[in-house]
């Protein structure tokens, strides 16, 4: 575990936030009251607070993603940070510049923290492991290793529907082998202490030794579904289609793809969430995705809530709050 | 009509800027009156105002271009907005994702407004009937159809140098049938009440069903600008040449580029507008373009005073104007 | 010498910064000692100085530089400034507008300041000269003439590490002949009053007429390294590499790349610069670069700071400072 450790400092507080996997409950919760304070921000008429005014973030994007670059520009603006967009694959790499020196560039122009988006499992940790003292990293995607602001997000959107974690049994469907965001996601839901996750998918999308992190395989979604709380739909990556790895769109639509009709094996308050952006007609049908058990949008709302509170706590611009205290009354 | 109430709220102010087709006198000299108290901005040392401040403004263009998306980000930023650039091309259609979601993710992220540029007539009408109350959308162009904001800017550079717009004459020069800055323009100065408008081009340039806007069409530059007040000349998409509508530029500069010669035929005082970027030697002269009765650059800075003036309204923070007393003050 | 006069208004402050050649050492301290006023914004919790709060500046970049473009991003927003970045390249010209015009609207859109990236050499001096009288020009690189901030940083780096310019040897290693850092930097280095300047680079890569400049020249490495206290390297342009001016990259380390050995020939406290990014293992080895005497990073830092002082002075926002002073006490 000791790579993960990285992600505290000596006090035990974030300074980096890369993967869910070692964060223990305390913490994850603090990040779920402090975005709970963000939350309103949006509401609000002047939709900003002064809390990271006069701070550099460098939105780091090796990998293309305008959605997610989005949310953290805006989380940063609405916490009144300085914010540059640098698109690393067609910039400094291009003239030979390696990784690290890119990174001391960065550092040397007193950036204080770099949200990472990378093609490659494990290069948020790389980078944290390499940055100065005063630099805080942001995973925002790597490879198919980890997702984590939006395994928080999606931690948020579940708690605002369903007042106690302990009880719950949630479904994560489709390609759970290359999706970061199911493993950030099943980390987060054992962490916080749910019932039961199950994983429901075709047995090619579904890695073998899965069942070690303690959840429960289906291959057939009615029988996954069946008296489940939540719903995590994944996206399915279209390019896989062209391997052998699947069937048909039509194909997974029919046997994985979540419907009205299926949707009625789970309880009859389940929410229905995906990370976006949505296949419509491929991983879930449109009178899911727009009806009454989608939760989909407030996902992208609480998004840059979630990521507020993680830029202000990386950053130590939060007072210390009582995880203890705020864990007892909201779990 | 009714496809065009969607710009107003049931009190009838501005909600969304979508055409010029539909709104009434007073909202016009409004705009015309807020953009003129916002016209003094541009010219301080510090050239910002906090009347936008908080709000979250997202730049989409679906179509590029770096002059119109500049005016309409400097705007924000002298509004003291957040503003986000998306060059919708390029990212999310990329992934798959449709149009509507795209439009319910930005909402969710809880921004205030959408400016529109889209290669295709109705987009902005599209996306307006379709966005949450919340949100304001701006049409910064659509296809051939509408180009508002330029039709605005340039009716404040004409209140700017002529008083009284019920004794204009203007000349709109060109290619009437592919511009959208023609039709918005021809809407608003009917709307305010000019004496008369007329067109001139080629023939292969003119709706045969011009008339019915109550223009007066001619094909003959010099006869059409004759005691002419205000003269707007088209740019000429180099695209047309390539088809049959259109001889080549030397032609056409003969035979409708504005030269000083032509400009005689004009009142001594007209002034000469052009919604930019200018081709030289083709629809204007560069002695007429940068001589004494050109006012193109005014058009640009007005075009920053106007928008703010149209961003504050849409998102309701100036106080209520009276509209019928500087109507009658100003005209 | 008249073509730079532009620089200076007409009470002989900075109005614009395009070139070191023609500013006189009093300006020169002045520029380095408001820097040192700003190097310690960068190391505050809140890096913001409202100084240059409500001015617009437009980064315009006809040549692609993400890290160029990025210090002076940094920089105007720290200075409170709104900045726009416009990659001239891909916006107007390609629908044909000249540069003419785009300075024409930009300067109506009451831009303040042009932060300008150029291929050609005398880009930024052309553009200053044409500019209207309230807008600034600052030179962020023009083909191979000039690169006056990047001068300006290193002298601010030289000058953190040896009191006293006029006692100091400093050599220049590398592609003289295609370096506007390295005429920029003569420059710098001659009017601050250095005891001695030789360049150190093979034949093909040496500018016959050098010498008019005052400097000393070597094509011999450790012959020319002797007693000196600070050495440039500069970046090895991997383009000249396929014409016939350059040996292999091997071959160019074996005789001009900056080795822990070589290094021994200079001073033992010798300082090693670079404006990066740099190629390790062809014009500097990573034990130097990475090593003690390397003050590379710190250049980065300083960067930003000189920046500021620049943006400031040329839009009139600095207190008159009293260069002979500060002179007298710094050198």
């Amino acid at each position: 575990m000791n790579h993960h450790d990285i992600q505290l400092d000596k006090y035990g507080r974030l300074k980096h936030f890369l993967t869910i996997d070692g964060l223990d409950r305390s913490l994850l919760l603090d990040i779920l009251n402090h975005a709970e304070s963000f939350a309103g921000v949006g509401e609000r008429a002047v939709k900003k607070v002064p809390l990271l005014r006069g701070k550099t973030i460098a939105n780091l994007f090796f990998e293309p993603s305008t959605r997610t670059r989005t949310t953290f520009e805006l989380a940063a603006k609405r916490l009144s940070a300085d914010i540059i967009n640098l698109n690393i694959a067609s910039s400094a790499t291009r003239k030979g510049e390696s990784l690290l020196d890119t990174l001391r560039t960065l550092e040397a122009m007193h950036c204080d923290m770099f949200v990472v988006r990378h093609a490659n499992s494990g290069a948020a940790h790389f980078i944290a492991s390499q940055v100065a003292p005063h630099v805080s990293v942001i995973n925002a995607g790597d490879g198919s290793h980890s997702h984590p602001t939006q395994a928080m997000l999606d931690m948020f959107t579940i708690r605002m529907h369903k007042k106690d974690f302990s009880s719950l049994r949630v479904a994560i469907v489709g390609d759970i082998l290359h999706s970061r965001v199911a493993r950030s996601e099943i980390h987060a839901l054992s962490t916080l202490g749910v019932s039961e996750v199950r994983v429901i998918g075709p047995r090619t999308l579904i890695p073998k030794d899965i069942h070690t992190l303690g959840v429960h395989v289906f291959y057939d979604l009615i029988a996954g579904l069946e008296d489940v709380d939540v719903i995590v739909t994944l996206r399915l990556q279209r390019e896989r289609m062209r391997s052998a790895l699947l069937p048909s769109e039509q194909e997974y639509f029919n046997l994985y793809g979540l419907t009205e009709t299926k949707l009625a094996a789970a309880k009859p308050d389940v929410i229905v969430m995906h990370p976006g952006p949505i296949n419509r007609g491929v991983e879930i049908d449109s009178h899911v995705a727009d009806g009454k058990r989608s939760v989909i949008l407030q996902q992208v709302s609480h998004g840059i809530a979630v990521r507020m509170a993680i830029m202000a706590m990386t950053l130590g611009n939060l007072a210390e709050s009582k995880p203890k205290e705020s864990d007892a009354h909201s779990n």
